[in-house]
């Protein structure tokens, strides 16, 4: 075994916060006080576009109450940045490794932050810097490879579900003056968010009762004419949409007047968005009193309906990313492995980070239904385990 | 002491549903089944509105585990209207009363549906017919009179002070990329709940920095000041506003092109609303990236941030309701009592449904700051204890 190496542990939060993301920080706080060749642990301050600017935060010793303090906290506790690495922002980062004795290195985030964590490890071997870096993974959207699902996810979708059940049985309570619900959930690309609204589905007049998901092409027509059957079957129609759905010729829904973020892309979160839209559309269309719940940010900063699979897991794979790498392991980022059991439970793995940098995982095929207005039972096997224990169930008068 | 009459017990349901609206029928069932004067228990489905339809439900025995079960049940279970009852309704109600032998009538509501069994009331007393009415206060809005608060509000509040600290954090973590969120809460007329967005900050940094209630014009000149202020300040501004904000011309914020619901009133939920508008507004104005959350129905159907304290005592004045009517009470809404003691503890009082009816109880001035744009210390002090037992606690590094 490799004697390893004595120095500096820098962790760093990237992206959208979620509401466990603080649990892999103590994750990785926690194990790596138990090493000795861990001496100080620094934070970056707003991930890696704080630490360009010379922002590395002294973590002292924390205490293990302050670590499950931590660990309960949603959003990220050191700060974010959504922050494209630059070339020339490299040989910068070098030298901070350097001036500070970086040996250890951690970036928790998703696509972007694992290509980020993948060139540093790149640069550090070709520069013959001894350090270990590894990724850690989250995302409410679910979106990276090679990993069962992703922390943060299981709990952002407990809140979709949850949600859902439960303005579904005010919209039924409301009949008689609601017509339609039009939920607008977080995934941009990746459905998998919406997908969840129907986790909790157990009956026909449960919501929700239509799905549109990104991962296909959205038909005006169609929506308005499902709608329509919908509203005659049970005289209220509960729609959940993921807010990136567009249409044919690849347009968002609702964001015609919208303006651009820092990136060059369609700010959603700055437009009318697709549910306000559709809920007008139906109103014109179908003469229906239709309204529209887009909760934004409070999906992903929800602290009272974590699941505590999704904590316990956030938590596993920051620990697990400092015993790798103080092993010797350096340029992965930690996986969650599905047990073959009945009973749900993962274990971690490993993947490549050059694998796993920018690709995008879509909700498959066989998790959505023909007409693609719905999820199939197979996506619900999949996702249930993954909303955690004590799910609500709600009683319904014959 | 008088003999309670014999008969049936006839609850229903209406106007907005409340996380806990259903503790309050199960606290009515649960207590009707232990009295023997009251023969069979009937729900109206869909409020008045049903009942006038002929719509009464035989509710049979209800097991203890079913009644937790309801009561833990959000949105209301036997449906609910939104019924303005008409004065040529009110012999059809006595012929249905008359047939089905009703002695105890429940309803379930707020400040219209307080007017509603005031009428009835006013109504059997008329025409000699011997039945014993009760109104049950619920209102996520908290604006009914006479009671200490409402029923369902405290539930509402929490979700409210919750999703504000969680977004609050996100917001502070993303302030390299996001500068302002404002968050829409429900609440026409009264600001309770908006103001509610402040019980848990306990810091310069935590949200809500701004808070504008229905109770104060909307100045948008003063609102981009002081969002310009903080922003300086801080690095990033958390914004909460009542949907009903209105203008000096009493024109509500962002509701221009807002359709009319069956009341004629302007539709909030059916308009792009002001927390949509001002983000809008603060992006054109200062250059800033504002998005907004809106809830929606989320706020008054979440079933797992439910105040305990709430649910308690939303059961509380259903049993109570029934306790007293088959004492000889009629015409009365059951209130709720805060106890002088320094621990927090409401009993239970009544308060005549005449005095009750139609009147709204908005946030007094000492509640709200002298700017305008914050709530008062007098105002935590008040509905801090409403929201139950363990709250969040987040760690914040140093």
């Amino acid at each position: 075994m490799v004697k390893a190496i004595e120095g500096n542990l820098l962790v760093g939060q990237s992206g959208g916060p979620t509401p466990v993301i603080n649990a892999s920080l103590a994750g990785v706080i926690s194990e790596a006080q138990r090493h000795s060749n861990v001496k100080t642990i620094y934070g970056m301050e707003n991930g890696i576009e704080g630490l360009l600017q010379g922002k590395l935060k002294k973590i002292p010793e924390m205490s293990e109450k302050n670590i499950q303090l931590l660990a309960s906290t949603p959003a990220s506790a050191l700060g974010s940045c959504r922050y494209k690495v630059q070339d020339d922002d490299y040989p910068k980062l070098l030298q901070i490794f350097k001036e500070n004795n970086i040996r250890y290195f951690f970036y928790i985030g998703g696509n972007d932050s694992m290509d980020t964590c993948n060139k540093i490890a790149k640069l550090a071997e070709a520069e013959g810097y001894e350090m270990y870096v590894m990724g850690v993974p989250k995302t409410i959207d679910n979106d990276l490879p090679l990993t069962d699902h992703c922390p943060g996810f299981g709990s952002a979708a407990r809140f979709t579900a949850v949600s859902t059940l439960g303005t579904g049985r005010d919209l039924e309570a409301m009949k008689t003056f609601d017509d339609v619900t039009i939920v607008e959930i977080m995934g941009r690309h990746a459905g998998w968010l919406a997908a969840s609204s129907a986790l909790l589905k157990r009956d026909v007049k449960d919501a929700p009762h239509l799905i549109y998901l990104p991962e296909r092409t959205f038909k005006m027509d169609k929506f308005i004419e499902d709608v329509k059957t919908v509203h005659k079957e049970l005289g209220y129609v509960f729609v959940a949409i993921g807010e990136g759905i567009r249409d044919e010729s690849g347009e968002f829904i609702g964001a015609k007047n919208a303006v651009k973020d820092a990136f060059g892309h369609i700010a959603i979160a700055l437009s009318e968005g697709p549910a306000a839209y559709l809920a007008r559309t139906v109103n014109k269309e179908l003469g229906l009193q239709a309204r529209y719940n887009r909760s934004g940010t409070i999906q992903r900063a929800y602290s009272e309906s974590v699941s505590d699979a999704d904590r316990n897991e956030a938590f596993m794979v920051g620990q697990k990313a400092v015993e790798l790498a103080v092993k010797g392991e350096t340029g992965k980022m930690v996986t969650l492995v599905r047990g073959e059991g009945t009973e749900y439970k993962c274990t971690t793995g490993t993947a490549s980070l050059e694998k796993v940098a920018n690709v995008e995982k879509v909700v498959p095929d066989e998790f959505i239904n023909a007409e693609g207005n719905f999820v199939t039972e197979a996506f619900k096997e999949y996702a249930l385990p993954l909303l955690g224990s004590n799910l609500p169930e709600y009683y319904r008068f014959k």
